[in-house]
């Protein structure tokens, strides 16, 4: 019986790097979670355990830290391309190379009013992401937020759902809805093609975000898939550059506390925020005439 | 332009579940973190927020929690198929269910040399884990284990690597691995047919975690990727009943401390465990002849 | 030989409650994390076993939860010593209470430049506290903040240390400081008086936030000690109604990656953010003339 | 106005060290997260910056990490005591010195029925604590464990509790009981002596461990209250080397899963481990003689 090596990569995970700017008084801050994976013909490192063709993850973690200064990080995705890119094509057995980019967002600290130069405070709990995949094929830039955390305390509702014998929730009208969103989208990339001239990688994401935040409060929602959905198109309706977009949303259960117990008046103000179980909805939405993703999905342990 | 819903599952996520077996005065445990998942066409709950044909999370957690007393947790696959083969076939507009489990597992307690009929210790770091699909192309399963926590300090070589402009390690013949295991194997499945049949759950989940850990001890290691794939083909070996297996290993980085600086013998015995980054390997391995895996490996929220 | 029961308080830890005002159609939130503990004499639930006396951690959750409503959230300071009170006067057996509260911040969506009234999402890493005590010795309340995460890419120096046979340290005249501040300040309250007449808790918390943070920023530090007693000095300075101020400050490590190594110029722009070990650094900082704070700074698990 | 600069120390957080011993072919492991923390007079530092007495919280880190292999871990007393006692006689500024440790325990890989010599998996959860004072008053060992994930499925009440307006927990003959167990103690000390001489750091920990467990398992508990006080009694009545025992408790909730709901027999067998809140009891019983604690107990970042 022979044995196939099917689907493997390798690679350095979660590498904490900080990138400032200081050619003026006035610093810069670029904060990253770097992941990078490689994918080729690295059988005989199994097989054998030869590591001829092996560029030692150490290696791989060392430029990585290097091309935040050698190319720069004006993006995260602009950073991983050049990652990306530099593996495949200059370190032979690589086919395929994957980035996957977390970025943590500072603001200045405001001193008397007056921005800082150079302190800042973490900013939200929202992580920037992307997912950078050059092989063959193409290059695939998927970039996204993840943790982004949202609640709306009316305009909402749960009604008219299947019922079954072990079904005892209750319909509601009016209910706190609360999630930490997962949200990643796909760029156009002609096959084999280049991915990056001209996209606006800050001015989309900023945009994406403020049209996901819009459809979240402003949707009467009859469900959380209604309104992933909502949210999906309006930002494919906005941005021609995306063909693809995938989003994740716990359900972060918020139940009315029952104070009526107690001959305190109960209407709806007092809520237990649970932990564990919640409701998970995924959904992908891709135009009808979005191009192959190959391998742009095939995530690493940055992200998931 | 019209958008496609291409891929969209809903569930409740990590209801944590404890069922006691208390028929006798030797009780015994299961500790569980199961996760739903449905597949089907729940197109209107996303276009027009109808819910009609959508059962609730509450209830497939309703269902989850009752099912441990119905149909009894003799195992976390056994428990998972009979969950997944519920909502397909009880509940219409589900075409497909898919389980993820983690067991966590306790070891009774012992007084005076004897082991307690009612209180037990939580055993290791080790979970047990299941990925249960039940859909129209047939039943599957795939069992595993996470956070086996394992190291070795001495049979472990990294030598005869690649080196490039940015490669700064030194061979070594002798150095610290360790890792934590992530390891699923998926059991053979004829196409729409049934994978339950006769299989020694238990008995295969402890002869698999037995042989990877005498791979990982006994094989002098010449890279990380040769002992997963001597584990993961010893496996296979051993097994019929398996034609699959997924390992992910971190490589949980031990370095040499420098402690020569300080006049004192350096030669091995003291070890910075770092925490990140970390390499990451990644492997699957299949028989040549094993069976489609359709929707198998398409994970939720309880595993990764 | 007799055995002393000397210290022992229970109850229930870390109620995660959202209290909802929804008076008019713009809406407010409050997202708090709330421990109670109870101090008196509940010896005979150690000794006996007997639970007379035991009011249960059970009911301290109702409590808690009907009180955002009863009392209300104006602050987590006013509502923390209401409930602090309740548990002292109602409860026979309670002789002191102590109530650990963390408030999440929460900001306004902004859709189309304006803020929404029932929508939000979170805001920052920080965390603020509060842990009340109300005993026979009178009322004790500290306010303060954690999980603040700063950091400044100059104005920092670590030089001039204490060397012995173990320091490889270099000196730095230019070094990344960053840190996640845990501050804790306490009020003054004459013995046995109220503290409450009158403290502008929220306008006092953000002076204080914003006094440190300027500190921070503005001051060449020498060491991070020295940061920490003007951060704390300053906040005495501008707030006569603080007695006492306690700063954790973990040094948060930004090593400079050698990349010159690579034949790239290297001039402090590229940093390891590392995870562990990490300095720590922890001061109090009091008035001359402070108040006894008798069982003000004993924690719970709500905080530490 | 003078302010006081009260209570200070600083160290280095949670350096995570392994030791092996190969000496022989069999090795052995000692895997360590160790926090230094120095106390004295260091005010400079505060008041004018100066690092003048400071040792660096690096070179602490250096010297924890040579004196496994200078003067080895046979303990993590043993070996805490000898690092904290040379801070205080070597380092001129230094008057007190605080070491706290955690152990993770690993046990031996079995292959084929037989420990293997150089392989070992991660042990269960729990942790191995020591906290090391020595100071001018005298040294002092805090030995200890936590997460000791402990549960008993039946042999535990809660009934005949104080019933207040709030009051809505039924009484309950039979509930499951679990824990994650914080336990130290400490060892007698006289004043300005030494504490090493001659304890069985290695046989006390076993036999406290074994104890409580015992204790845990086999009294019919009418409140963990009540468990803890025969848990920690029973250590003093069996170590006359120790003075003083501090137990810290969650109580973990196992609620009753109504599956009766669904017309399914329920009688204490299926129930759900919430997350949050719990309770918790904190309790602390000494010997009517217990010597002075001195600092004993004053905890820094690696323990709490």
């Amino acid at each position: 019986m022979a044995y196939l090596l099917s689907d493997h990569q390798y690679g350095k995970a979660e590498s904490r790097m900080v990138r400032i700017y200081r050619d003026t008084a006035r610093h810069e801050i670029r904060d990253l979670n770097v992941t990078t994976a490689l994918r080729g013909d690295f059988a005989e490192a199994y097989l054998s355990g030869s590591q001829a063709a092996v560029l030692p993850t150490d290696t791989q973690k060392n430029t990585a830290f290097s091309y935040t200064k050698e190319k720069g990080v004006a993006t995260i995705e602009q950073y991983g391309l050049e990652l990306a890119r530099h593996f495949v094509s200059e370190i032979e057995p690589v086919s395929g190379a994957r980035i996957e980019i977390e970025e943590f967002l500072w603001e200045r600290a405001v001193i008397d009013g007056v921005e800082h130069d150079h302190t800042w405070l973490r900013k939200g709990q929202e992580v920037r992401t992307a997912a950078i995949t050059v092989d063959a094929t193409g290059e695939y830039v998927i970039a996204g937020l993840k943790d982004l955390i949202i609640l709306k305390s009316t305009g909402s509702e749960f009604a008219g759902f299947l019922v079954d014998g072990y079904t005892t929730l209750p319909e509601t009208h009016d209910r706190v809805m609360a999630t930490a969103l997962d949200v990643k989208w796909r760029y156009a990339a002609a096959d084999g093609g280049d991915v990056v001239g001209g996209v606006d990688w800050d001015g989309i994401y900023a945009s994406a975000k403020a049209i996901m935040v819009k459809e979240f409060a402003t949707l009467q929602s009859l469900a959380l898939q209604q309104t992933l959905w909502h949210m999906g198109t309006a930002v494919l309706d906005a941005h021609p550059e995306i063909v693809e977009i995938k989003l994740k949303a716990p359900n972060k259960h918020h139940f009315d506390y029952d104070i009526a117990r107690f001959g305190v008046e109960q209407k709806g103000e007092v809520f237990h925020a649970d932990d564990r179980p919640y409701g998970l909805i995924e959904a992908t939405i891709a135009r009808e005439d979005a191009p192959a993703a190959h391998d742009a999905w095939k995530f690493s342990a940055g992200l998931a």
